[in-house]
Parts: C-alpha cells; sequence; structure tokens
C-alpha cells in the first residue's frame, strides 16, 4: 500500500472519466450511468480510495468521535481501575462503529466545563459520556446549551432530556451491610466516597438506610475522595475511635485494600478482629489474603452499554434509559462473626 | 451565551463591512486597514467567534490531536495502574496546548494495526504515542508507511527515525536483586511480564545479569502476561519448584500483591519466610501490609515529556531523543534477610 491517499484525480485518471464525475459516483448522486458508476466504485476500491474525514465531517457536521472528560486527580485515576474498564468497554462498541474515542483528564470543575465547550466548539464529537455526577450538576445545563447529545451514567434525574444508563450500586450496599449484620456485627463503619458525587452519597444512605432498618447507628462514617491514602486515614480513625467498629463497609475495593493494610499493621486479624468488604470486585481483590468480600459491578458491560445508548441518541435524538444488572455482593475471606463481642479488639493495639 | 455558534456573516453583519473583509481580518491576512481589522476582532471576539476546526483542519491538514492505541486485555487495563497515570500526564501538556488525545484500546496485533491505518486516513490525528514496544515491532515501518509523526516509549532503536522516551527500568532491577543479595538470599526467582514486550524482556535480563554478576543462578524465571491471575499462578510455581526461592522480583506491583497474597494464604511471612519486590512504586504498594519494596517510575512525567516531545516532533519534524531519571529502588518492608537459611519455609506448606 502506497503511503499517499488515492484522490479523486488518481480514480478519475485510472478509470478515464472526468473528476465530476467520479464524486457524482462516489457520492451516489443520480445521473451516472450504472455500468459507468460501478467502473468507478471497482477503481476506486482497487486504488483505495476512501472519503476524507475532514470533508465528510464539514458536509455533515459530523465528527465520527464521542467526547469522555474525567475529572479526577492523576493519583485517583491510577489507583482506580473503575475507568480503564469502563473505557475498555467504550471502546469495544466505538471500533465496531468506526468511531474514536476523544479522552480528556482534567484536574478541576473550570477546566471541566471548558473541555465541553471546546470539544462542543471544535466540533470535536458528536456526543459526550457524563461520569462522576455531582449534585447540582452543571454539566446537564451546558451541554444541552451546547446543543451537545450526552448519556449519563448513573440513577435517572428528573428534568434532565438525555437517557442514563443506571448500575444501581445500593442494593449491593445494602446486601453487605445485612451480611454483617447476620454474621452478628452491630458495630459497623463506612468508608465512603467524595460526598459531592451522587454515587458516594448514594452508597452512604443505603448504608445508612440498611443499618437503621435493622435498628443500629449508621453514622459511623468517614468521607475520603476515593484514593487509597485517605482510605487508610480512615481506616485509622474508625479504629482509633470511642466505637471502633468490628467491620467496616468500603466505597471502593483499593481504599478496602489499603484498610487491610492498616488493620494487619496493628497485629489486628481479618476477619477475625475486623471484617472488612470492598466495592467493585477488581481483580486484585481475589488475589490479596485474605480474598475480599466486594460488591462486584462490570464496569466492562457499563462502558459498552453507554456507548451504544449514546450511539442511539446521537442518531434518532432518543434514546431510552437503561438499567444494568445492580451489583451483587460477592462473600469471600475478609468476613466472619466478630471473634470476641464483649472484648473489643482495640485492646490488641 | 447562545447555542448556536457565530459565523462570519453574524460578524460581517455586526461589524457593517463584508463577509470578506471578515474573513481577511479574522485570518490575518494582509490589506486591511489596521483600525477596521481591530473592530471586526473586537466584534468577532465579543460575539464569541472561533474558527471552525474542520475548516482549520482542512486548509492546514491538521487535527490537533493526538493518537494513542492501547493493545491489551481489559482485564489487564484494569489492573494495571501505568495507562492511567501515564494519560494523566499526556493530558496535562495537550489541555495546555488545545490539543485533544484520541484513544483506542484494542485487544490483538491486527486491530492494533488496522487502528493507525484508520487515524492517518481519516487525518484523525497528527501524530501517535507507541508503547509496549515488541521485538520486531510491526508499527515501526507503518507510521512511516504511514506518515505518521511518533514518539516510542523505551530504549531507543537503530534505523528508527522518531524519537524515543527512555524511562530506564534495568538499573531498578538491577538495584532491587542487588539489595535482596546484600541481604542474603541466594535464591532469588523472577516473575517476569509478557515476554514480546521489549521492556518486559529487559527487566528479565537485567535480572538475569544481575544474578549472574554475583555468581548466582538467574533461571528461576515465569513469564507472565502482567495479569494479577497470572502473577498469583506465577508465585505458585516458583514455590511449588524444586528449588523455591526465598525472594522473588516482581515485573509489576499488581503481582507483587497477588505474590503476597499467595504467600499469606500458605502461612508464610512475607518478608520472614519470603521477600518480594515490586515495579512502579504505585500509591496501593505503599498500603498494603507489609508495604512493598519497589521500583519506582513516574508514569505521569512519562506521559508529559512524552507528549512534549511528540508536539515538537509534530512542528519541527525533529525532535531528540529524552533519557528520564532511571526508575529507583524504593526499601519498604517487604524485603528482609531470610529466616531459615536452612530449613526451607516451603517446609510450612
Amino acid at each position: 500500500m502506497s503511503a499517499r491517499k488515492p484522490t479523486i484525480a488518481d480514480v478519475a485518471s485510472a478509470a478515464g472519466v472526468s473528476k465530476g464525475l467520479v464524486s457524482f459516483a462516489l457520492n451516489d448522486k443520480p445521473g451516472v450511468a450504472a455500468d459507468t458508476r460501478n467502473r468507478i466504485l471497482a477503481v476506486a476500491d482497487d486504488l483505495g480510495w476512501r472519503p476524507s474525514l475532514s470533508a465528510r465531517s464539514l458536509s455533515t457536521r459530523t465528527s465520527f468521535a464521542l467526547g469522555l472528560v474525567i475529572r479526577r486527580e492523576a493519583e485517583v485515576i491510577g489507583a482506580d481501575p473503575f475507568f480503564p474498564s469502563f473505557i475498555a468497554g467504550v471502546e469495544s462498541v466505538l471500533s465496531e462503529r468506526g468511531r474514536a474515542l476523544v479522552l480528556s483528564v482534567v484536574p478541576d470543575g473550570a477546566a471541566e466545563l471548558a473541555t465541553y465547550r471546546t470539544l462542543a466548539g471544535d466540533n470535536r464529537v458528536d456526543g459526550v459520556f457524563l461520569t462522576d455526577l455531582r449534585h447540582s450538576d452543571q454539566r446537564f445545563a451546558l451541554v444541552e446549551e451546547l446543543g451537545l447529545p450526552a448519556v449519563a451514567l448513573g440513577h435517572p434525574a428528573s428534568n434532565v432530556k438525555f437517557p442514563f444508563v443506571e448500575l444501581d450500586d445500593t442494593s449491593g450496599i445494602q446486601a453487605a451491610v445485612e451480611h454483617l449484620i447476620s454474621l452478628g456485627h452491630t458495630r459497623i463503619g463506612h468508608v465512603a466516597g467524595d460526598p459531592e458525587m451522587i454515587h458516594g452519597g448514594r452508597r452512604r444512605e443505603s448504608f445508612a438506610d440498611a443499618m437503621r432498618a435493622a435498628g443500629l447507628d449508621g453514622s459511623l462514617v468517614i468521607e475520603t475522595d476515593f484514593s487509597v491514602s485517605q482510605g487508610a486515614d480512615a481506616t485509622r480513625r474508625l479504629l482509633d475511635g470511642p466505637h471502633a467498629p468490628t467491620a467496616i463497609v468500603y466505597a471502593n475495593d483499593p481504599m478496602a485494600i489499603a484498610g487491610l493494610g492498616v488493620a494487619q499493621q496493628r497485629g489486628l486479624s481479618v476477619p477475625g478482629d475486623l471484617s472488612i468488604t470492598g466495592f467493585d470486585g477488581t481483580d486484585i481483590s481475589a488475589y490479596v489474603f485474605p480474598a475480599l468480600t466486594s460488591i462486584t459491578s462490570d464496569p466492562v458491560e457499563w462502558g459498552r452499554v453507554a456507548a451504544r445508548t449514546l450511539l442511539d441518541q446521537i442518531a434518532t435524538g432518543v434514546a431510552s434509559n437503561v438499567a444494568l444488572p445492580p451489583a451483587q455482593l460477592l462473600v469471600r475471606a475478609s468476613t466472619a462473626p466478630p471473634r470476641h463481642h464483649a472484648e473489643h479488639p482495640s485492646a490488641l493495639r
């Protein structure tokens, strides 16, 4: 294959017709005799001619790309396997459909909004994924103002005109709390995620609801930014507090693994002295010791469905909300009945 | 701000001049009086006029985007923090320079090569990053054939016309082996990465070289695909073998964490019965127990430097190879002198 892309002039020359006729034939316009059209198409195919994306984009105002803007610190991005897995799912659909993914990683809200404006202003993407939804999220109004098709990941909000793809995480948190209560735990803590993010808040509320339903105190909660360092700190604060828990429910697996490390460093046995549960069912969670009881979602499938939904939304202007199978509790070895009901393991510290 | 983008006609109408004059003024062409040009620019600015990316692209043949094609299984992508951190570094430079990143995740070599062809054929990107370099890598010839500027991550190869950004990992592996030998270990194993990838092979060779230099047997090596599951399997095979090691050097942190889990599950104490070292100095490696001795690189900085180098290469046609500070051994708690020199801990199994 030659490095230079064949042009319409090359096709015209090889087929022995005018450039205008080639253009008409390739763009499927009327007025070209069937056998001439077929001959031109065969020559174009032989030469490896393809329409230029820029030219197609100008005539169709389509960029054949979707945008994903991730607002997270580099440190958190590196530790959290959610986005790489989600992106792998998105890509598996886009590659089939000849679409590209334009990815931006931004540190704060101002950069996030500016990036959506640039993506729309440059006609760089045909639509965007909205992840990590926040309370009073400014992106809802912005993408509407920009006329940018969008799909949001999370629980459907009212008054929002684009589709949501939801993977319910509340039932998983509830199942984790009920599992711990059934083992005999009464003092259960929660290391929560970023309270500004709706999914962090929903996991926290599910925790409190499940505790309240069992007549237990659900206030033993520490908020974090989802990073492993804050997960470790939160564990220390819970274990040092006046009502140290015998079990901790974490809002993601990396923080649970950090909590496991903190407990083991203090000479606490997991699960004998402290039970812990993670969230997301990452690969690594099955290989730490003890293997982590976790709440499994399927971020690759979430990416696939979100991509299909966004492409539908772009093509037709409407797409339905999708509810994926809810996150499920996966019981492994890091949860067990509390060893000492009367005497608390904080004595071991 | 209105959703509709202002056009040159809007600017002409608001400024009371012809569209042709606006076009000349906005494109900085000669023949427009200074005060008229300034008035037109002020009106365009007030209206929020911006040149269309498609139009700019057609006239300059520039897409203002860079491409990254990652050939990994979704599972491996999710477990390895390298790519998210590298991408965060790339993005920090691209956002400053008004460039976008087009990301593709592909499962195999055929899809990888097809993706580069499409990126070039569609004029989708101005240049590409080449990561995970392989022996007899077909991408070198392909990007040259496609006329696509590129920057490669890794040790410079001869006969390749684009720049390399290298973060030497061999001295880190060597330092890890020397550290273990200085502690008294003589049976040291290596859980290596993908042998098709040059960096996996170089880490393996560095391991063998360092062992040989100390007069020790460097053949206790098991190759993997870098996944946590294969890291765990390799650990089991090493510990079950006839010459079970007292220390294992892993080619990445996730595999080392999986190896730590395997050892602990067997009742082996780390580092008492088995010393282990990781690679990359990920956040989580500092929070497992015992904290992981690792070889730290800086993938965020690698991303920044690779992005700057590629932009230079695109702008000028030449850019120099860059050597980043080599990976450094970071000694934490997972390495110690072997407890039993005579009696091997495999007896504990």
